[in-house]
């Protein structure tokens, strides 16, 4: 079986040219650290059929879990619903289901072409309900297609645990020092070292308030072995006289 | 010749985890936007010599730039430089002139074996000067290495203009709708279809203090089509009565 990992497909242009912040990788991230899965690589791609066929071809071969965001909607910039079609070799036809769906939530006679657009999905595909505005993300295989808006992706995540099979949580512990990265590599190496691949330690410096610092990170999904590290970090600190903050 | 585009690379599990808001991927997209570089795709990857040689090496190709963030300091998870040296099969070796920076920058005595790390780079990597704190970032061909801290990144930016054959200048004009994207797709996609791809019209809802909306995005190299897509846009935004925001 494949580890409970996992790739993020971000798509959109306004991602690509800098006009949009992204806030959906954080998020999902975060949301599958707490199901016990790592999310191993994120690719941001533009509005173009080929690079979504492709991409999403490649990650879903070497990622137990793809979810891509954006691209769902009703304008013609929104073709990721006809790309996971090409992607998969399947129909791009309307789903019964969705159609009814979004043909109950608008009022009689506001059922335009456009929302009707929205109704177009991967034949079979499995939806994922939307308790915002209606329109379904869907799940074909192992790729999960939500939307790009922040909001209301977030909405439909609840929706979706138990799709989801996990490994065990990802643990972290953070530790922050008022000292720089220099002054900690040598000792932080050797734990790190003490540790192996059981715990990951990232260092990360900082500027708050024109103070700066560094955070050390550990995370693991043993409980123990964290722990033990934490102990690790916080012996060498107190040694070298390194303040916490 | 390539088309001026990059690809931009972010190195760093703390950006996977959702442990931190990744920024530097709109800064360097804007900043490339006015050279007349184009962003196409980006990668997240983890701090892992493989995921970084093999990546490094694939988008170097298919790209005219490639930009990394992240992984070039004192500390043990700081792999990016060995790891282009590995994508090069350059030597990872003490670099003079960035071995001499550091040691002038710092005060006598204090230059440690975390510090001298940073001057290790691929064998004749050319140096990108670092006003912020003296530790150079590095090119090798086509591939810029910058740092991860957003506001030293920033400050690296300034000295590598020269260093950058861009093409036309990327245009933008945008106009925001009181409306949703569906009551405009069917006009917007006639719009996109005039201007085929020549102008590149993106649609993206939002939300603001309780209020929808839809931003419409243009952009183009060529000042005139730009003008003229605005005109379309905004003939059928009159003749359909949306408001204008």
């Amino acid at each position: 079986m494949k580890k409970s990992n996992a790739a993020i497909v971000i798509i959109g242009n306004e991602i690509l040219s800098g006009r949009t912040q992204d806030v959906n990788v954080m998020n999902l991230s975060k949301w599958l650290n707490e199901l016990g899965v790592k999310v191993e690589e994120v690719r941001v791609i533009p509005d173009v059929e080929s690079a979504i066929v492709n991409t999403v071809n490649e990650v879903r071969k070497k990622f137990k879990y793809v979810f891509t965001t954006g691209g769902i909607g009703p304008t013609h910039d929104d073709i990721t619903s006809k790309s996971i079609s090409r992607a998969f070799n399947l129909n791009y036809c309307y789903h019964k289901e969705a159609y009814k769906l979004l043909e109950n939530y608008y009022e009689s006679g506001k059922f335009s072409e456009g929302r009707k657009k929205m109704a177009k999905l991967p034949n079979n595909a499995l939806l994922i309900f939307n308790p915002s505005s209606a329109a379904p993300g869907f799940i074909v295989e192992n790729v999960f297609c939500l939307p790009g808006v922040p909001s209301i992706l977030k909405s439909m995540l609840g929706g979706l645990k138990n799709k989801i099979v996990g490994g065990k949580k990802i643990l972290s512990k953070t530790i922050n020092l008022r000292t720089v990265e220099s002054e900690i590599a040598k000792s932080l190496e050797d734990v790190q070292k003490k540790f192996k691949s059981n715990v990951e330690i990232g260092s990360y410096p900082f500027f708050k308030q024109g103070k700066i610092g560094v955070s050390i990170v550990m995370r693991s999904t043993d409980k123990n072995l964290i722990s033990k590290c934490y102990k690790s970090v916080e012996f060498f600190i107190k040694k070298n006289n390194i303040k916490r903050i």
